[in-house]
């Protein structure tokens, strides 16, 4: 058995660690690559599932990592379209955290040309959540509206420059200090919005009228559920990724719903099955490849450390340090 | 000018009644059909606007009648595929209360054949708007298990019908009576819930587990909203389509929508426009015609009226004593 090198969770004392140590080397399926990971990219499920918060679905290793690049070395006997040597990226349920990985043919991507490992590390995770939830489940028509809650997070930056290439859509962020409008607004957003200092309903009415949101993108839930049912127009989308603020509605009115003909809508990524994730990687990277590759579209890198400071690494995340992702690489 | 007779809504005394009166025969604009009505049927809207509670929309007659069957007297000059003599139904925005109505050409069906024309009076309003819940806006996929609120209900009636045809389904229903059980198991309900004698959702986890339903149909709100969100399943959809029970949900709870990857839709078709409804019957009727004709599926008729008896008609709804369509013909 081939023998590789992982960063592991020590949780032997009271707050578990990364330790970098010895583990085997996987083995391709047919259907999957086997990658020598150049860069991964940490993701907040990371920290959960080190603090034994989030294990990983039945079935998938314990190693850390949702997404990688890397170097194919090995191609399994059913896939077609790679060979050893091609760079690629991609979408992992685990195992970026470490020297090698498989990944599911169907979920690998090539590297555009002129995108580094890093910058590709950084792109699937936040890309494809974002192409989901503004392409699949919000629908986003050309040059309609769009309002991207926690416009400076990960997923808001891919959403913003994705509603933008793909469907110049007229874009409204919010974020939590100037310095993250200011970013969501170099991205290309119309209209930011400091929640701390505004009511971004209020302001959006101002700005552009009554109703005049096609889709929004939130992440923080009940505190803005009144707002974004007031500012929705006809036939609007709510697109929930997560509902970080809380759960609740105290009273909810099912009016808007009815009269404005409103969609509110759920997902997350991580528990959909294999099937979905290989239509939604195809999606994408056939609407998004070109624009990388051009300068057009490009991943927000916070910062880059060396797999041996990964502790480093979580503890900016923790603390929300960063802006934009946080990358490992040197494995 | 041409007269031609109407039923007007008689507004002089404390109560409004309807009387057969003169007014101006329509005629058919470039796109339109101008109709020789045989039949029209009952909607609850038309109760309401009698009522001056629910007045039509700008530029549209105030005549009632939401919908017609009839034959083709004349061709506005745009139209393609119809011809003077042709037996035509579908909806109208108004003027079904009359002798003469003009349709918009993409909103008239040609009757199947062996379908009458009250039976096709009683179709476009509740065919329609089931199919757009049921089939658009819920996505039932073939196969799928499918909750209707109100089975016995005129929408409930042709969504259990749309449901059983087009998508195999396993189809649910609740309604108010033993009666009205009866009805919608024989239309091919595999389960139907008196819900003043059973909590529906107990029943139905009972008969078919949890989190086992993937689409329902709702008129009733706020009293159902926690049973709905407990019962559908993973990527299950909640269309409603009236709010008649109460519109305020207490203490809303946004976690099984994101947990679930849940849908929850809002939808009239009054008010949509007419590019939507021509595309909305254009789909039904391609699906739908060889059904009707070979008595795969039939619009539920509970009572036939001259039309001048429209008082008796009327107040037979208003008293909720119908099950089915309750039909006006005579013209």
């Amino acid at each position: 058995m081939e023998k590789m090198k992982a960063l592991l969770v020590d949780d032997s004392n009271q707050e578990s660690v990364m330790i970098l140590g010895d583990c085997q080397k996987p083995e391709p399926a047919a259907h999957e690559l086997l990658v020598k990971i150049e860069a991964t990219a940490l993701n907040r499920a990371d920290l959960m599932q080190k603090a034994g918060k989030y294990p990983p679905p039945k079935g998938v290793t314990p190693i850390l990592g949702l997404e990688m690049a890397g170097i194919v070395e090995k191609v399994g006997k059913d896939v077609e379209g790679f060979e050893a040597g091609d760079s690629v990226f991609g979408l992992l349920p685990g195992g970026g955290y470490a020297e090698y990985c498989v990944i599911h043919a169907g979920h690998a991507m090539k590297i555009p040309d002129g995108i580094s490992f890093e910058e590709a590390a950084g792109i699937a995770e936040v890309f494809l959540t974002a192409y989901q939830a503004v392409i699949w489940l919000g629908e986003l028509a050309p040059k309609e509206t769009i309002l991207i809650h926690a416009g400076a997070s990960g997923v808001g930056t891919a959403a913003i420059q994705l509603a933008r290439e793909l469907k110049l859509a007229r874009i409204i962020t919010t974020a939590g200090s100037e310095e993250k409008c200011s970013l969501t607004a170099g991205l290309g957003a119309d209209l930011c919005m400091n929640y701390k200092e505004e009511n971004f309903a209020d302001s959006l009415e101002e700005t552009f009228g009554k109703n005049c949101v096609d889709v929004i993108i939130d992440f923080v839930g009940s505190p803005y559920w009144d707002k974004n049912m007031r500012i929705l127009g006809m036939d609007g989308r709510l697109i929930y990724l997560a509902i970080l603020g809380g759960a609740k509605v105290e009273k909810m009115s099912l009016v808007p719903i009815l009269r404005k003909r409103l969609t509110v809508r759920g997902s997350t990524l991580r528990n959909r099955d294999d099937e979905y994730k290989t239509r939604l990687t195809k999606a994408f990277h056939n609407d998004a490849a070109e624009l990388f590759k051009h300068n057009r579209m490009k991943p927000v890198i916070d910062t880059i450390f060396d797999w041996e400071d990964v502790e480093e690494a979580h503890s900016r995340m923790a603390n929300n340090l960063n802006a934009g992702k946080i990358i490992l690489t040197g494995m």
